[in-house]
C-alpha cells in the first residue's frame, strides 16, 4: 500500500495544455462542449497523452457484508448479498446490462461476503473475513484486516492490469453499505451524522432515524481518528469499501482515470484521498446518487457529478455511464476537424 | 400538418403499466435506478409495447441563416452556416462524432441556409428561402413559409422512415439562431427578454446588452400572438426551428420518442407543444445547456434534463447523449433479471 501511495505522481500538465489548445482549435466555439471539454484535458492529463484513447474498460465491482445489518439498518436480508454475486456472475444485474451497453469488462469480487461461495471462474477471492464485525459494539475490523483489504483492491487492479485496463470504474454491493459509508463521510467531512445518512435502499422514516442512532453509537463507541484515514476504515468501514479504496490507489499509481460511482464508492474515495492528497486529479465523479450524503461527499472532494439521474443502486451502475461520456469526450478530442481542417472561419 | 397534429394519439397507458410492473421486479430495490426507470416506461408507453427495443437512431441536423445578424447579434459570421454544413457531411463536426458513438445516423438538412449549397447525396435539400429576414425590422418569415417550413420537417421524417426509425434526436445550426429562440422562448413562456437571452456563442457583456435590446425591438414591431404559435414562428423564429417543429410532430405522430437537444431545439418544441399539448409526452430533453433561457424553457415545458454539462453547441451534439442514455433504460428494462429469475429475496 505505502509503495503504491508513494508512487502516484501529479497529472502531466503539458499534455493538458496541448489537449486544452487542440479543444481551442476544433470546429465549435471555444467551451461550448462544457464538462466534455475539461473531462478530456483531464483524461490528457492523467495519461500523459495529448490524444488519449479508451479500448479497455474495466468495472470492479466488489462484494462485502456488515455486522451491523444485525441493528437492523437494511431493507433486506444480508442473504441477498451472495445472491447477488451469483446475479452478476450469470450476467443478469443492473451493472452487467449497463456494462455490456458501454463495452466494458466487470471484475467480481469477494471481499468479504459472510459466506462460502461457490467457486466461480470469473469470481475473484479476495476474501478478508466473513463480513465485519458489528461496529456498534466494536471496531468493524482490526487495522491488519482494513490494510490487508486495500491491498486485497490494489492486487485486482494489478492482476488485471495485463488485459489492459485504459479506465476504470469502481462499485460495490454489500447489503448494509451505506451505513458504513454514512460514517465514513461523516468523520472525515466532519458533517453531522444526520446530513449524511439517508434511506439507503428502502428504509422508512422511523428506520431512518434508527438508522442515524445506530450510526452515532458507533462512532462514540470506536472513536475513530479523522487523521488516520486506516483507524476510519477498520472502526467504521467494510471490506468492499477498503477494496474500492485499493482500486482507487492502484488507478492512479497506473495513471488510468477512476470513474467512481455512487455513496460507497465516494467514502472509499474519501478515505483514498485522506490516504493521499494526490489521488484526486485521478477521480471522475459519474453521478450524484440520490443517497442524501453523497452530494455533502462531492462537495467536500469538490467533484462535479457528469450525471444526476437520482441512481443508488450501486455496483458501479453510475460508473458505467459515467465511461460512456468520458469516452464521448475523447472522442471528440480525436475525431472532430479543426478549424483549419475544415475551412470553417473563426470568430469575428 | 394539420394532419399531422390530429394524427397525435396519448401514450399507451396498459404498456406503461406492464412495464413499470417489470421494472419493479428486477434485481434492484424499486427505483433505484431513477430517470432511466421513468425513461423506459414512458418510452414503453411511446410505443405501445412493455418491452421495447431501439435498433435505428436518427438525428436530424437542421440548417438555416438569420437575417437578424445584420445587426451584430452573433460572434461568428453567417458565413460559417455553410462552412459547417460541408463539415457535417465530411464527419468532421461534433455531432457527427458523437452521433458515430451512439451509434445514430444523421440526416443533415438545408432548411434556410443563406448560400446556394452544393449538391450533395447526403444533403436533404428543404429550402423555404435564402436565410430569413431581419425580425428587427419586419417580420422574419411570411406565414405561408412559417408552414412551408414544418412541412418540410415532416416530410424528411417521414423520408427516413422507411430506412427505419427507433428513436429520433433533434438538432440545428444556423448562426445567430439563440436570438429567434429567445424571442421564441420570451412571448410563449411570458418570460422577460432579458431573463431567456444569454451570450450564444461567444457575445461579451456588451454584445448581450445589444442583443436583448435587438429582441425586444423585433417583438415590438412584429407583436407576434402568443395564442398562435405560426405567427411567432413567422414573425421572431427561423427555417431549421420549424423544420425541427416538423420533425417533433411527425415523430409523435408515428409513435417514435423525440431526444430533444439544447435550446433551439427547445423553443421548437415550444412551438410544437403549443400547436397541440398531446405532443409533450413524446418528447424527452437531453440536456440542460448553458444557454440561460433553456432552464427557463425546460422548466415551462416541465421537462427533466437528462444531462447538466454546459454544453451550448447544438446540431443534436447533446441528444446524442441523451439517445445513449434511453437506449440504458431500455436495455435495463429488457435484459435484466428478475428476483424470480436469479432467485434473489425481496425486500423483507
Amino acid at each position: 500500500m505505502n509503495h503504491t501511495i508513494a508512487s502516484i505522481k501529479p497529472l502531466d500538465e503539458r499534455a493538458m495544455a496541448e489537449a486544452r489548445r487542440r479543444q481551442d482549435n476544433l470546429t465549435k466555439p471555444q467551451g461550448s462542449l462544457g464538462q466534455l471539454e475539461s473531462l478530456s484535458i483531464q483524461v490528457a492529463g492523467i495519461k500523459g497523452n495529448p490524444m488519449p484513447r479508451i479500448v479497455h474498460k474495466v468495472i470492479f465491482t466488489l462484494t462485502g457484508d456488515h455486522g451491523i445489518t444485525q441493528e437492523g439498518v437494511s431493507a433486506y436480508p444480508s442473504e441477498v448479498t451472495p445472491q447477488m454475486v451469483y446475479n452478476f456472475l450469470r450476467g443478469g444485474a443492473g451493472i452487467n446490462v449497463l456494462a455490456r451497453h458501454v463495452g466494458a469488462r466487470v471484475v467480481v469480487a469477494d471481499l468479504g461476503v459472510a459466506s462460502v461461495l461457490e467457486r466461480h471462474p470469473d469470481l475473484k477471492d479476495k476474501k478478508v473475513a466473513m463480513g465485519t464485525q458489528n461496529m456498534a459494539k466494536g471496531p468493524a475490523m482490526s487495522r491488519e484486516e482494513a490494510i490487508h483489504s486495500i491491498e486485497a483492491g490494489i492486487e485486482l487492479m494489478e492482476e488485471e492490469l495485463p488485459r489492459g485496463i485504459d479506465i476504470v470504474g469502481t462499485g460495490d454491493m454489500g447489503i448494509g453499505n451505506t451505513t458504513p459509508s454514512s460514517a465514513i463521510t461523516a468523520i472525515l467531512t466532519g458533517a453531522d451524522v444526520m446530513a449524511v445518512t439517508g434511506k439507503g435502499t428502502g428504509l422508512g422514516d422511523e428506520g431512518l432515524k434508527r438508522k442515524v442512532n445506530i450510526i452515532q453509537k458507533a462512532l462514540d463507541v470506536n472513536r475513530p481518528d479523522p487523521k488516520d484515514p486506516i483507524d476510519v476504515l477498520s472502526k467504521v468501514g467494510g471490506f468492499e469499501i477498503g477494496g474500492i479504496v485499493g482500486v482507487i490507489l492502484a488507478g492512479a499509481k497506473n495513471r488510468i482515470p477512476v470513474v467512481i460511482d455512487g455513496f460507497i464508492s465516494g467514502a472509499a474515495a474519501l478515505i483514498a484521498t485522506s490516504l493521499s492528497p494526490q489521488v484526486k486529479p485521478y477521480l471522475i465523479a459519474s453521478h450524484q446518487s440520490a443517497e442524501k450524503g453523497h452530494k455533502v461527499l462531492l462537495e467536500y472532494l469538490g467533484l462535479k457529478p457528469l450525471l444526476n439521474l437520482g441512481l443508488c443502486l450501486g455496483e458501479g451502475t453510475g460508473a458505467a455511464l459515467g465511461i460512456f461520456l468520458v469516452e464521448a469526450s475523447l472522442k471528440i478530442l480525436n475525431e472532430m476537424s479543426t478549424f483549419t481542417e475544415a475551412g470553417v472561419s473563426e470568430k469575428i
